[in-house]
């Protein structure tokens, strides 16, 4: 029986992977360790499990009397302005927090990290494979995150190096879906929640630029996949996500037709926003046969807003209740 | 009257710069931080001057009762085989290293940090400006030195941004002289020790990789400038090298001419070896004027054999008389 650890269980994603970790019957412990600077403790409400358990702490400050069989580390922020706020505690976060969570591995032990599309920045190269080596601004605006994914990269596949951890590193493309913060402040989210508030839909530039939307359930289906449940050599990095490239206008105006009586408007571009952004899932499909984001985003961007819609009418309730 | 410290002062490079910080008049304590780890004491043993300072410690767990007006990183190993071997404390020294370093700066002190052209990967733009956003592999046997050094800019470009931290980021390309360590495993030390002990020159691969030798005092001059004496806004990243390029071989060869009896082979190529490594140093020479790598190759070698072999007669005495 396993004893697992998941870093940043409480947020968007990880919430996700610990809901999907439970219908496991090998796991005897699941522990979430998260200080919820942008994780939210109504993500595990939910959950009624005795295996579980929470414990609020930063990463790299985590103390356990316990190593464990495997390790998630997905504590991080992922969102621009959330990162781009408090660059140096993004790094450690991503950085220190793997260190830390390493010495908390069993012998043995595997180490599950989730990288970044981000990694490859504003790509040349479309769509991105794996040995794309990206190109990022060490210097600019979006660095802090981009270069700590990258440095944990090194830092997790050195270590395989020299003593053989057992690291399984993906990097996932841009993913939506309920449980995002309302004030992520990405697209999909901050579309839903301006439409269903009333409140014209702000696009960063001419909104050409184009992302590749993976809705959450086959994300974290291919996590799944590639972190415990499907059995190869191969330890990462492995892109997932879907290679249906869709520009944020077009998601924009996909929001405006489910959300009657929205309307669009255009912003300043963000700094550095990528232009493109598209996996190359040849390894991926080799992989994980089978697998793909089979969720077209009309469908996915419905969820969601019906998501958020659930969960205002829930936030009125409890006012009123209150 | 300011205080300084250097991290890594110890070092080849540190060492030197700790050389040209003591001719200042304006310094009142000059502390140098080093674990001797690729650094050694023997590389300060000369100095005699009461405002210099030596506290053996990790850059990571320095302590000091004071705050210092500037503080220079150099904590790092930088050569492949010494970064390789440790790869985990590489990462710790720059990046944990600088977190800690900065705790140390007082309010409105000025932060210099040596980032490296390995930022710059394997190039496929050559020359390379400040702006090309290098060609690295995150999950190579080489990422440890160069992502931790992409992401300490990062970290320091981002905490100027957050809170106006004033820094100073130099890319030296490949330095060589006198100090660098015997066993230090880079080419012209590895091809002046095997030349003065008769033993073969070894060339990794074919030899056509090239490189751009800056000797070391050249190098010294333009970060002293860079980093204190000349006056601008600009706070880097600044390439500092030689853009002459010259290929291993041309080197091995010299090394032959001016060590008579020595002979070249060729063993396996080092494991992502850069190709090629040229700074563009159009804005080093905008921000510096009359600054350059002056000094020739030919010139330079002729000077580091010739230390290396009055090291090795000073060795050689230090046994017959002990």
């Amino acid at each position: 029986m396993k004893s697992v650890l998941v870093a940043g269980g409480a947020g968007f994603v990880g919430s996700h992977l610990v809901d999907r970790l439970l219908r496991r019957a090998d796991i005897a412990r699941l522990v979430v360790v998260d200080n919820l600077w942008s994780g939210l403790v109504d993500n595990l409400s939910h959950i009624r499990d005795p295996r579980f358990h929470f414990e609020p702490s930063d990463v790299e400050a985590v103390q356990s009397p316990h190593l464990f069989d495997e390790i998630y580390h997905l504590a991080s922020p992922a969102s621009p302005p959330w990162y781009m706020q408090q660059p140096e505690r993004t790094i450690s976060a991503n950085l220190i927090g793997a260190m830390r969570l390493r010495e908390l591995l069993k012998d043995g032990g595997r180490f599950c990290y989730t990288s970044s599309s981000e990694v490859y920045g504003d790509p040349i190269v479309s769509p991105q494979p794996e040995s794309y080596r990206g190109q990022v601004d060490c210097t600019g605006p979006r660095s802090s995150y981009d270069e700590s994914k990258r440095c944990t990269e090194a830092f997790l596949f050195e270590s395989q190096r020299v003593r053989n951890l057992d690291v399984r590193v993906v990097r996932p493309f841009n993913i939506y879906g309920p449980r995002t913060r309302a004030d992520d402040g990405r697209a999909v989210s901050n579309f839903a929640m301006q439409a269903l508030t009333g409140r014209p839909i702000t696009i960063y530039g001419d909104g050409l630029q184009s992302r590749s939307w993976g809705y959450i359930d086959d994300i974290i289906e291919g996590f799944e996949r590639f972190f415990w449940r499907d059995t190869f050599d191969y330890r990462g990095p492995l892109n997932i996500g879907n290679d249906r490239e869709i520009s944020v206008i077009d998601v924009a105006r996909h929001v405006c037709k489910l959300v009657p009586g929205s309307r669009i408007i255009h912003v300043d571009p963000a700094p550095q926003d990528p232009t493109n952004r598209c996996p190359d899932l040849t390894l991926a499909r080799q992989l994980l046969p089978g697998w793909s984001c089979h969720i077209p985003y009309e469908q996915g961007v419905k969820m969601t807003i019906d998501w958020f819609a659930n969960q205002m009418r829930r936030e009125r309730r409890a006012v009123s209740n209150g």
